[in-house]
């Protein structure tokens, strides 16, 4: 579908008019309307579900759970909003030891957001999504660029939005959803218009690199660069130690497939690559592995375009001279049915093909086969930043690969011992995000409360009188939010005086 | 000076090192070396003071306040460092009605920081400046790139540095002095190459728009971008409100020549525009200003650099054909010296003639003369990103102006009720950054312990041994650092359990 750029325009004004308005509202107030789309979401009815089951394939249990998940982010980040924690107010008094003035501080949202949903996950991190409810919970108007790939769910989760931004008696332009993906008469993409338009002041984004990376550039463009956080997918890999393995080759390769074909493969943090040393234990493993993908059933993936393009990029890494084996499903796929692979090659092959380090979204994985532990480490050196590393290992296995366990610290947001790292869990100690390109600024995470930060920034209040500061720098903390007051953190109201 | 590109590999590879050692400080090792540092530089004697003097021609009392600013700003950021604020650690254990897993969050530093000297402050915003302390703090090793204005006292610095990184037993490559504008062979700035390094992972940068830019494109056109943190200045517009003047015009105007002329102007938050409503207080206000700046005394500039780009910058906004009027200091001035100048026009001129937005550094002032609140309303609209805008205003012009008000939020960091915006103090309230162009990244601050926050990036680490976990997100809490556990913040032991 086509848009005018009058139209396109004409969201972006409006968000930018919104905001003026956002920038008003406390964090309580936020955090209520934050709950209201939760409530909202939570009483959409098998429309929904029968929106999505239709558009993406994805199997109605696994849709119903995500549904609920993201019920559970507007909750979760409302609830971290309403507490202040991205506000984060600091007062320093005017005293004589110290300050010289009384100066306070909390952030405010950046401006219009937007935001670009998922094709993977069409509740959770789409339209109504955790990039949705950060910037909403951070002050942010959003306008929301609709994923092709599921139109009539985007509009239904979009209308739930709407809803509360009505009855709240919000103005309209606190969310828009942009539906259509070409500028009329221009041939330019939509989201590529925006991403450009001065009202923007901030984009969110979850898909592929290229799609990340080029939105990244055009933000870089910009008169006034905007901060893009862009997360990319990786390839997530997973390293078997010797003991682990010993103990247990074949269940653990049974765990890896699970995990790999999880959902036809289709999440960012699949593991979509195996790394141990050459040992009878890794034989077992690989064995396992080849039998084991054997039975997995073919599914349908998200959509024609997901899957065309993981036959391609399938068929192009396992036909580089490098791969000496594949393994596949054996059962028979109909069309748009991705059928599980994996691959084998040696550490030293990946260390000289490129190609067998890229991604390939949907149900591949490669095992690499180190002659050495100094090849391994020499394939962690090489490795991309990524959103998860997982190492498989015992105690022993940790303080016999100590370096190995250290290099790959820095390629990670998200680092599991043992356990398969798909499944992102919406907690205050989640990282999803990484060193690129796993994510475009490794400071920030898209899943957890904390994904609010990407859109705030701070203001400084410098004697400013009382009446005029925000609530939340208010001497009364009527808010009741943690804040810093001259060094100390706490809740106290500090209109009778704070002790130094 | 010329340093060969074997050189700069080596500080880089160097700092790639140091870093896989600054990872496993804790956050006290890293304030215990800091406030070491902080006792060097307060040891050091008059060689530095006297260096510093000849090299840069600022006053001895100036330089002497500035010497405690930078060891306050190495304690307070080292306090800060201490308590945990900046690995922000949370931990989710996992139970049964919420997480699934143990996930365990802190933040651990970027990587190497390249930090760029600032010529106005050799020791507060130089080589063991702000953005050191806040490198240091976050755990990354650094990069001083020397500002060719002040080698000697660079030097002094580096030295104070080095001693500690000696005397701790820390890498050397924890901290390096890099005492060269250019890559031999090449004609690049050596800033340019270390900025497009693989091993360096973020920038620090205090100076002029063009220098930050510059820096920011390099690092965005690299295969791994990273983040830049520039301070490039602002204007700082005054915004003078009707019944705030009419109390005391003649008195606003002279505070307002103080922090204008205020070290030569050479501040970034020196006040270089100010902004009112045509009325008879305005005339007296103005009367005053080309009276008052009559009679300020000329003083050398930071070099013969700043000197000329002051006269050329001055001269090029005077003769805009839209300047009505100026007036300047009346005392001769000696070569080097700048002497102040303040101009005058009006609001639809400034409007139309964006030279007259631009940045002059040093003690130059623009006064815009607006004939209606909403010609105000429009300049205001139009302003780019500054560090600070000042409201001279009482309660009175808050209420009667408040869209103004509301309006110049967005284009801020700082907001001033009264007051000037000369004297940027270091406590948490401080924020020292603003939209672009004032700086990079408008959700960071290059002043204030929150500056350490550009330099770290988050770690999860999901069912991790406890015995493996870096200190702070141990059960025990050994080092006494503020968490956030299952949502709560505290400061708790949770070994023996965790109450949900």
């Amino acid at each position: 579908m086509m848009l005018s750029q009058s139209v396109l325009d004409a969201y972006a004004v409006s968000a930018g008019s919104a905001f003026q308005f956002l920038k008003t509202t406390t964090v309580k107030e936020r955090a209520v309307f934050m709950q209201a789309v939760a409530d909202q979401i939570e009483a959409l009815g098998p429309e929904l579900l029968d929106a999505a089951h239709r558009e993406t394939a994805l199997p109605l249990p696994r849709l119903t759970g995500e549904k609920a998940r993201t019920v559970g982010q507007w909750r979760a980040y409302a609830d971290a909003v309403a507490k202040g924690l991205y506000v984060e107010a600091r007062i320093d008094t005017a005293h004589k030891e110290k300050a010289k003035n009384d100066i306070r501080k909390y952030s405010i949202g950046l401006g219009p957001v937007l935001v670009f949903g998922a094709g993977n996950f069409p509740f959770a991190f789409s339209t109504a999504g955790g990039d949705t409810a950060s910037a909403i919970g951070a002050g942010c108007p959003v306008l929301v660029k609709a994923h092709p790939g599921h139109p009539e769910t985007s509009r239904i989760m979009a209308a739930a939005i709407t809803a509360v931004v009505e009855a709240s008696g919000w103005p309209p332009g606190v969310f828009s959803h942009i539906d259509g993906d070409e500028v009329a008469g221009t041939g330019e993409r939509t989201g590529a218009y925006l991403t450009a338009h001065p009202q923007v002041k901030a984009v969110g984004f979850t898909g592929s690199y290229q799609g990340g990376k080029a939105l990244l550039d055009i933000a870089g463009r910009r008169e006034e660069p905007i901060p893009v956080f862009a997360e990319m997918g990786s390839i997530n890999p997973v390293f078997v130690f010797p003991q682990a393995l010993e103990q247990g080759a074949e269940a653990l390769a049974k765990e890896y497939i699970a995990s790999l074909t999880l959902g036809t493969g289709q999440f960012c943090t699949n593991p979509g690559m195996v790394i141990g040393v050459k040992s009878a234990a890794l034989d077992r493993f690989k064995q396992t592995l080849r039998t084991g993908i054997r039975d997995i059933l073919p599914s349908v993936m998200l959509n024609e375009h997901i899957y065309t393009n993981f036959e391609k990029r399938k068929t192009l890494l396992s036909e580089q001279p490098e791969i000496h084996i594949w393994a596949e499903s054996a059962i028979p796929a109909t069309g748009g049915q991705g059928r599980a692979r994996v691959v084998e090659t040696t550490a030293a092959s990946f260390l000289t093909n490129p190609i067998l380090g890229e991604e390939v979204f949907g149900p591949f994985g490669i095992l690499i086969e180190a002659g050495s532990w100094d090849e391994v480490a020499a394939v962690a050196a090489q490795l991309k930043g990524q959103l998860t590393v997982t190492l498989v290992a015992t105690a022993a296995d940790m303080d016999a690969y100590k370096m190995i366990i250290e290099r790959v610290k820095d390629k990670a947001g998200r680092l599991l011992f043992n356990g398969m790292p798909t499944g992102v869990e919406v907690v205050y100690a989640m990282q999803h995000g990484g060193p690129f390109p796993a994510s475009t600024d490794a400071r920030f995470t898209s899943v957890g409360p904390d994904a609010v930060k990407r859109f705030v920034r701070p203001v400084a209040f410098q004697n400013w009188p009382e009446a005029y500061l925000p609530e939340e720098l208010k001497d009364e903390n009527g808010l009741q939010i943690l804040r810093i007051v001259n060094g100390q953190l706490t809740m106290e109201d500090i209109s009778s005086g704070v002790c130094i």
